[in-house]
This record gives structure tokens, C-alpha cells and sequence, in this order.
């Protein structure tokens, strides 16, 4: 069993975090779900959602981490304390999943200088300008270098989050997890219609 | 400004309910999203997030509805009062969508009686078990009958709610929500890969 760690802050947007959470939590056997902020307690989506949280200073082992992007990315990229903490968290993680502009926080640590990423397209400007150190690539459906996957706009993380189970476990595993939530996965990373 | 209603019970299905949100909050200007549960409070679903929602009792203008599925179902069925709820909601809201084993809980109340819909694959004849009186309709993405929208498994959610937006506001509307998530909408209700 191991921890799927998910990072939450205000403004996230929704799909982000559970179009990934859906396929996760389909493995249940396997990954164990829990949603974290910066300090904990109830944090809000663009979509009016209130969350329970927990603080990250309780996050002991991230295992894989997943970070959404959402309009609130655009504060927190100038909050030195939680592009600190996901650093770290990022270090310890086994794998790092980002979704949108959740890549923008990411690339803010560092962490993805010379990495492969890509992003959604409506920011991509936006994002691309956080850190130029990053091999931005536009065209891809997701992107995966080193331990870290980053996926495009939003619908893009389902896919990924596929794509990181068939590579972790088997394709046929994540043909299975697809077909239970009736989900036409688009398995080819580099097939992005919306470039 | 419409009120978008959505009724979350403990063990729904994460993707019932934050596709269908996802596509509504990108029309802020037209739907005001709010959460419910029959006692309101926190409920959890079966990807372990823990939601603050109202009780059904502050519900005063339902609008649209939006009832999701989930294992938690199976248990809600037989809670006569939370059905008795939904029936009475659903009579007062405009339009009522359902997803996946959402449509259990709606046939329940007699509402669905003669008139056509759909639910998942998996748990297929256990929601035609529910209620033998309902247009049961095994080949399709998603259903629309009378104000009934109802959808097949987690994922066809999405596709409903772009093509009730569709019938609702336009065609065009509804491309530019799906393209702005960067999601290939399944434009075709009958066209149902999972069948």
C-alpha cells in the first residue's frame, strides 16, 4: 500500500484533483488517498466545494503526490512557504503527478529545470514565464521524465494518471480502470487535440 | 442565476459528481453551485474526501439537481426518507440529472415510472431491479426524457451535463466548456462505446 498525497489549496479547480482521484481510488488495494494543505482545515475549490484537510506538517511519507493547478495557482506561485514545502514533499515523493497549472507550482521549486512539462493551453504563457529553465513542450496530452508527470488542461490529469498506472503496474490495468469508469482513455501522451 | 443543487450522500462516486461540477462552473455567470446531504455536514466519498454540505431542509429553490451514484446507493434505496426527499425535490426542481447509479435512487420514488433512462454497465441489473416500471435503456451515453437527464457509468456524466448545456443554452456553449477543459465530448447520446 502506498500513500497517493494530494495538495490542496483555495481556488484549486475541481477536475483536476478528481479526475486522478477517481482512477486512484479504483486501486484501492494499492493507494491510500488523503487530501493535505498548507495549513489544514476546510479549503474551497473554484467550483464551491468545501474540503476537509489535513496539514502538511502530518505528511510524513507523500509517496506519490498529486498537485492540481486551478486560478489559485496564480497566488500561490508567490507564497515562498508552501513552493518550499512542495519542494520538499516533491524530493521525498516517489512520483509527482501535476495537472494544468498545477506545473506552474512545480517549476517554481526548481525541481523541473531541464524536466520535460507541459501545461494547459489557455496559461500556458503564463506558466512557461514562472521558470523558462523548464523544457516546455506545448504539444502533449502529458508529459513524464525523470519522476515527474505533468499533464495538460484539466481532463488531460485523467488520462495521465492512466498513463502513470500502466506504466507502474500494466497497461491492462489501466485498460481496466478506463473501462470501469466508462472512460475513453486516450492512451498516446503525445496526441493532444487541443494544441 | 440558477441554483445548480447537488445531493451528496456518504460513499458517492467522486467523478458523478465533480464531472458534471467541473462543466457547470464554467458558466459561474448562470449556475450557483451548492452542496447538500439529507442531514447536511460532512460526508465522505468513496475516494475518502470528506465534504461540508447544508441539509436538505435549507433547499428552498432546487433548480437543477444533480444526483450521483456510488456504492453508497445500494444503502440509500432503502432509506425511505432520504427518497422521499429526492421525490419531493425533484417535483419542484426545473431539471433533474442523475449519474450512473443515481438513476436507483430517482426510480425509486416512482418519478422515472414510463419514462426512459439509463445507468451504468457494471451495476446494471441491480438499478433495473429498483424499479421494472422505468423505460430502462441499457444502450445509451446518456438519456433524456420529459426533465430527466440520466447517464450511464462516472465518466458519461460529463457528456450528459455538455449536452444538457447544449439543449439548454447551445451547441456552441457547450464546445466551448468542453474545449476549455480541454475534454472530447461524446456529442452522441446514443453512442455508447461501453455497451
Amino acid at each position: 500500500m502506498q500513500n497517493f498525497s494530494v495538495i490542496l489549496y483555495n481556488h484549486f479547480e475541481s477536475l483536476d484533483v478528481f479526475g486522478p482521484v477517481e482512477v486512484i481510488g479504483k486501486l484501492d488495494k494499492f493507494f491510500a488517498i488523503e487530501y493535505y494543505s498548507e495549513k489544514g482545515g476546510i479549503i474551497q475549490s473554484s467550483q464551491n466545494t468545501k474540503i476537509e484537510t489535513r496539514p502538511l506538517k502530518d505528511l510524513i511519507d507523500p509517496g506519490i503526490l498529486l498537485i492540481p493547478g486551478g486560478f489559485g495557482a496564480r497566488v500561490e506561485v508567490n507564497n515562498a512557504n508552501f513552493i518550499d514545502a512542495i519542494k520538499e514533499l516533491s524530493i521525498r515523493a516517489d512520483v509527482v503527478l501535476t495537472v494544468c497549472t498545477g506545473s506552474a507550482l512545480l517549476a517554481k521549486t526548481g525541481l523541473l529545470n531541464n524536466i520535460q512539462a507541459t501545461t494547459n493551453k489557455i496559461s500556458y504563457d503564463w506558466v512557461v514565464n514562472q521558470n523558462d529553465e523548464v523544457c516546455w513542450i506545448r504539444k502533449a496530452r502529458w508529459t513524464h521524465d525523470a519522476k515527474y508527470y505533468t499533464s495538460s488542461g484539466v481532463s488531460a490529469g485523467i488520462d495521465m494518471t492512466l498513463g502513470f498506472i500502466s506504466d507502474r503496474m500494466s497497461p491492462e490495468i489501466a485498460e481496466r480502470v478506463a473501462s470501469g469508469i466508462e472512460y475513453l482513455w486516450n492512451r498516446d501522451k503525445e496526441n493532444d487535440p487541443f494544441c
